[in-house]
């Protein structure tokens, strides 16, 4: 099953190396993971999506728990939350085909942050749903590049 | 000098481990790292931001070019590109506060995700400097929580 494990840290170097070669260890693919600061410059949140077996994450959740500079670690699934991520894709299209693209693009309130001759570059948000329809819609253009960040997720409520 | 990596991996486990493990090695504190599936689900792309001395980081790159797993290593710093990161914030509103913070996060074209009776909770894109002057304008309500994506990067043009 997919989990999202939301993680802080202290903002120093090794932490994510540590991190990163725990769920190697255990054989788990890392299907995204981000890292950056947060309001506290000192400190920084990891987001990390996995496909494992309940059980197994527990015990790599107490393992993360009882490394050094980790301040927190949650297993964010079953709360109740609200999931993003950020897409900026590059898809192959001439000047006639450009007016569809970015009727398309604000259909699903997307932004077009750059055209070229061939090309035009979108950004856009939302929960996975979303973001892979887009995706198999602008799939008929040709996609050139595609860079994700990988999801992020915050509680609901106060 | 801050700059920014973008790597093409083979979606493999451990690929991850291996790379922080390099900057790691090397003392480099990661600003931000994000790593998720490319439009190839068997290729991951990682957007890197360090502040590196040119020479040292050139060095790192050549090294992460000789690791197994890694297909391409671009420093796009120097590279016309356009930035994004999506950030989620959860802030403290009273029930009077919580028009002036919808109106503010329209003029930086935000979108709130949730509100609960004591926080509202925005979702925001952009480069560093919108999204740097949008949080100093929410923190003098009390930001509550705060997740970034990290940057992501994609080269103007065709």
């Amino acid at each position: 099953m997919r989990r999202i494990i939301s993680v802080l840290v202290e903002n120093k170097f090794g932490v994510l190396s540590r991190i990163a070669a725990l769920f190697a260890a255990r054989g788990f693919n890392i299907e995204s993971l981000s890292v950056a600061e947060t309001d506290d410059p000192s400190i920084s949140r990891m987001t990390i999506v996995v496909t494992a077996d309940e059980r197994v994450l527990e015990q790599v959740v107490k393992q993360l728990r009882r490394l050094i500079d980790v301040i927190k670690v949650e297993d964010i699934t079953e709360k109740e939350h609200v999931e993003r991520e950020l897409v900026l894709v590059k898809v192959k299209s001439s000047s006639t085909q450009r007016g569809e693209i970015i009727e398309l693009t604000n259909i699903f309130r997307g932004k077009s942050v750059d055209v070229s001759a061939n090309t035009i570059t979108i950004e856009i948000t939302g929960a996975e749903g979303k973001i892979k329809r887009f995706l198999s819609l602008l799939k008929n253009y040709g996609i050139k590049e595609l860079i994700r960040t990988g999801k992020v997720a915050i509680s609901r409520g106060g």
